[in-house]
């Protein structure tokens, strides 16, 4: 059946005058969760019926109305989100909870078998990408303001211990990609996709480099730019609203901190070939980036409401960086339960603020936030979905002997 | 011209009663070597006349015949390693000093353009695998026991700081290896392709586990049966004449250490198949292989006459291992600079007791291993070559938060 007949059928069923519901619909509910794995969860439909009931059971699914019911079955992937965001499905007891009771029952949600492209996305061409990105980063800084840390760091934190705050985590984590770099004072940075602005900030003020560096999303850069006057950094970092794919000039190093997920794999090799371009000889650099066991899309949702055009690489796919340009990869370490804990840190503060995004937008933002984010974290907490920080070099440059000295003193500046 | 009309040429040619050059042979000499990247070295003729001399040449080279002449300009990527071994051609000066110039003026050298098959070899089939390995490793134990460390550790050490001996180097590299894999005592471990079983004697009497250890060539499995009787360790490591594509059971640990370079990428899905079925659902491994920062084949000197069938991957090579089966990379360490130092141990010691190969073999095989052992040499310090240490694990695997505990205490037994 063709997706626009389906819909008809279901918005024809969604008015269907009976609460009733008929034996062949609990049959269909019943196999449908069959096909996701039989997680542990309750059921309840719309006129109070128990379709299914455990004693074991995480949290209780609450499906509004019969059309709701058809659209999940038809599309749980997809649909789950938009029906749970416009509340025509409930989720009683812990929503992430639930998602890993799900992620965990469903080979699919971890990829396995995972065939669908994601939609909607415009392709990560120069015009594409700044659709791609102003549909997710700029909704507004206030909106992040509300649950990002001090800084404004939409990425993966490093808790070099357990009990780090956010805040703590996300110098850690600049500061960890800094060593990495091994900066020296004078030496000049190019940043690909910097947000906005932290770690171009950190590197400025903390090891004395000249940073450019590159964002195209408007909102991002201007709030970046009045950070680094208010911090006197205007004269070392450079923030410069255009494609990184539009630098020139040598650079001595190289970094890229969550941007590659919008990059897509086909312009890989563009980017290593802008990176081989603009390195000087001794050059080195580093790629921060979400990451997957193994090359697939992003699950529907998501690629249709929270992130379009992205793609996170395995690490093979990322190799069309470096492979054709004889660059050395150093380093690759593997942060997922780094942003499993940030993740956490992040719903946290978004559910403390969750009135106040209501305010700014409406319920079901509210709702498809929590949900993108309790995903999120499941993902990765469950090995789902990896963080990969890759260290690499020009073939002849001589690193340190060993990695001690990512591992000395206590990393406070 | 086909190589058999090649050959035929030069053997006429060899036999050609002149001592004298004609001006003919001097330009295409000439142009051989403008062709290699004029590398600073002088090259003098059997008859004493200099064809290229320069103030800044850090070695001469002396060609003996006419024959040798044209075999080193019809291929001198292959004739090179031969002429040299059958003293056809001698190196006055540093042989390291000569091999590093050409290295760093050849692009070739360094894989760039490199078309060349290995020749020779038999494909690594459960068959091709024993001939090939039985090329390298059954030369004899008292050979190796020449210039290796006391174990018999034949790959790359681990110098956790500069000063370290070559003794202290393997221990430490056995021990990095075995922190990685953070074995538990009484844990079941799957080495393949073990050596002369250092790295099992190691896990089992300092770690306490047990380990099933597969390797093809006949002398080093004897060699290990012996040293673990000795060592009162017979009961906890079972050394395996066999392939280790014939292993079964379930492990909590999958190593291998300079095996894969042997495998042949044809085969890597297969051997990822082999952990997929024999690790534990929260098992991890560790692959320790000479590598390429991209896909090439290794030069036909050595194809050829020192590892038939060799093939070291680049990364994105290494993951179809990995990704085929959802298997988590956790880390890859690039320890390129230890290898150059640990050739630069080995080609000491096999200086210093070449009289004693000489007396077991000849002396164009002291030759020849000496031009092995400082190209490698060179090739390693020069970034021509890779050594990857790639930590990985079941997706759902949980790993310590930091890479700190691989850098705590002094790493002292």
């Amino acid at each position: 059946m063709k997706q626009a007949d389906m819909e008809s059928v279901i918005n024809r069923l969604a008015v269907f005058p009976y609460r009733k519901v008929f034996a062949a619909e609990s049959m269909l509910l019943s196999r449908m969760l069959r096909a996701i794995g039989d997680p542990p969860i309750e059921i309840v439909l719309w006129n109070g019926q128990e379709v299914r009931s455990s004693d074991a059971a995480v949290a209780s699914i609450l499906i509004r109305d019969r059309g709701a019911l058809y659209s999940l079955i038809a599309d749980p992937e997809l649909h789950f989100g938009e029906l749970y965001s416009s509340r025509r499905i409930e989720v009683q007891g812990s929503l992430l909870d639930f998602v890993e009771a799900v992620y965990r029952a469903w080979p699919l949600m971890k990829g396995l078998g995972r065939k669908r492209s994601p939609s909607f996305a415009k392709s990560n061409t120069l015009e594409g990408s700044k659709s791609n990105i102003h549909h997710h980063y700029d909704i507004g800084n206030d909106f992040y303001r509300l649950w990002l840390d001090e800084r404004m760091v939409y990425t993966c934190a490093y808790f070099r211990n357990q009990d780090m705050s956010l805040e703590e985590a996300q110098i850690a984590k600049l500061d960890h990609v800094c060593r990495k770099l091994r900066l020296k004072p004078g030496e000049k940075v190019l940043e690909a996709g910097c947000g906005w602005g932290a770690l171009a900030m950190h590197m400025a003020g903390h090891y004395g480099v000249n940073v450019k560096a590159y964002n195209i999303s408007r909102e991002q850069i201007a709030f970046a730019r009045r950070r680094a006057k208010e911090e006197g950094l205007e004269d070392r970092v450079e923030f410069i609203e255009d494609d990184y794919r539009n630098a020139e000039g040598g650079f001595d190093a190289f970094v890229s901190v969550g941007m590659l997920e919008h990059v897509g794999v086909e312009h890989y090799r563009e980017l290593g070939g802008m990176i081989n371009r603009t390195l000087k000889a001794d050059g080195r650099g580093l790629i921060h980036t979400i990451g997957l066991n193994y090359p697939r899309p992003m699950d529907a949702w998501t690629a249709r409401y929270i992130f379009p055009g992205a793609c996170p690489p395995s690490i093979s796919q990322m190799m069309q960086i470096f492979e054709p340009f004889d660059f050395s990869v150093l380093d690759v370490e593997n942060l997922r339960m780094h942003y499993a804990m940030t993740l956490d840190h992040w719903l946290c503060r978004f559910e403390r603020n969750a009135d106040a995004v209501r305010a700014m937008f409406d319920e079901e933002f509210v709702r498809m936030w929590r949900l993108y984010l309790a995903g999120s974290l499941t993902a990765f907490k469950s090995g789902g979905m990896q963080l990969f920080q890759v260290s690499f070099a020009r073939a002849g440059h001589y690193a340190p002997l060993t990695r001690q000295y990512l591992y000395e003193g206590d990393g406070q500046l």
